[in-house]
């Protein structure tokens, strides 16, 4: 880490603290609109309306930057989708509050779960950032607690057994990861909204 | 167009479209493994054991081999898709049709719609490659095809009015979509199991 970036971070001003939102703010809206990969450290000044060294004065790089808008959101979700799943509730509650949970996570912390999801659906092979093994084991993680309140509800027989209980969890997680497209919160439809509807027309084709 | 490619295509030889086939064989194979954008026409040299001149004396750029790719499957699953939403069938029974031709096309022509869908999730905007602009057009008329029959299925009573028909069709289609991210052909389940799972979760939630 540069001397400079590391001194302010380890003794940040109030006017330090303040700049660096502006620059994630302006990091988002370019990660949003170019997808990480498009997205340079020099588009992100620009936005801001400043230059290169100002934006290395605050990360390393463009995928610091993307780590540290998506990491506290992505964490977050993943501790509640694990708490639900652990809860000892019948499977269709859990399923329910986990789909609500999301959704309702979605709205508000949005675009950086959408930003997240964008992204983490390009899992490139051999990407190699330490950024993109630390969200995909979240999204594994996300996906295994999902998968336990499928896998339990087909075990207690609340929810058919006739089908494989892997391809219910993806299509339930595809259902919800893919609002990242179409939900923009604000919008007609409200994130608990979208959230109950998913949650219904999940639990009514799969509850015996 | 360059004048050697446009000679070799206007008039092409056995052995020619031999080695174009074996090269687009090996680009798939990028592609996939890489993503698009990061791609480069020199991983696919590579990848064939040759040099980028002869990747260019076949195509114009990784953009062309992409679209070349795809496009021929992506157009027929949309007629597929549009054949299917236009006749006069009972919604239920269209909506399972389309999600079933989906699936099995996802599995006969693997990884090409999964290439597809991997890229279009992406949808940079002011991608503006015109490859890009077909592709993405066709996604819309996908769409389409599926929200007319949740539309109409909604107005003739047999599908629930309490749910936004808009949604639903994100539901279906985010569903269907993410299979790119675990559905292997030749894998514990096949293309018609999962279609028909899909459908039937769908249909039982959707139904009145």
């Amino acid at each position: 880490m540069g001397r400079r970036r590391k001194h302010a971070r380890d003794d940040p001003s109030p006017a330090y603290l303040q700049r660096r939102e502006r620059l994630l703010a302006a990091a988002a809206e370019v990660f949003k609109d170019k997808g990480l990969e498009a997205a340079s450290v020099n588009d992100i000044a620009e936005r801001l309306g400043t230059d290169r060294a100002t934006v290395y004065y605050y990360y390393g790089g463009k995928h610091e930057i993307y780590l540290a808008l998506v990491r506290h959101d992505v964490e977050k979700i993943v501790a509640v989708a694990q708490d639900i799943a652990a809860s000892d509730e019948p499977s269709a509650v859990r399923l329910q509050r986990l789909v609500q949970a999301l959704l309702d996570a979605y709205e508000h912390s949005y675009p950086f779960l959408h930003l997240y999801i964008q992204e983490d659906m390009r899992r490139i092979p051999g990407d190699g950032t330490k950024a993109g093994a630390e969200l995909q084991e979240l999204g594994r993680r996300y996906e295994a607690a999902l998968g336990k309140i499928t896998r339990q509800g087909v075990e207690s027989g609340e929810f058919r057994a006739d089908l494989d209980s892997r391809m219910v969890t993806f299509a339930v997680l595809g259902a919800v990861n893919w609002t990242h497209r179409w939900f923009i919160p604000g919008g007609r439809l409200s994130g608990a909204e979208v959230g109950r509807a998913f949650a219904d027309i999940f639990l009514r084709g799969l509850q015996t």
